[in-house]
């Protein structure tokens, strides 16, 4: 069973690293870009699991390991 | 015109920071769990662009920015 994983800064939290990117584009020519947030993007291979197992381990995962809940928002989606 | 862009590693270069939460998820009791890749998720604003221009303009963002296309691979959707 795959999962894609998505970990995004709440909208409320600063990304300086977004802002960095968002600059640069403007410089190279890209100068209407009005923003832009970075977040990660992780693909697991849970191995042999039920869809319901998938689903349950997949928040486990996220909230102990995955993503920084305080401060970042989580969606996945189980491939098959 | 806002949108979404996933860049990931090609499948062909290693990916020692998946490796490493692969390995912690293992520890931490999802033993099942077989691979993880780490990509970025980039969301932009692009501002008041036609959708055909939103394409070519994000394809050249990724080529010279966005993405090391020696290495990794990008795509994008483009909402709305």
């Amino acid at each position: 069973m795959k999962a894609k994983v998505y970990v995004r800064l709440k909208k409320s939290i600063a990304d300086p690293q977004g802002t960095a990117i968002k600059g640069m584009l403007n410089k190279i020519g890209f100068s209407k870009v009005e923003d832009v947030r970075i977040g990660k993007l992780i693909e697991l291979d849970l191995g042999d699991v039920a869809k319901e197992d998938a689903e349950v381990q997949l928040n486990e995962m996220c909230k102990k390991l995955l993503a920084n809940t305080v401060i970042e928002d989580y969606r996945f989606e189980i491939e098959g």
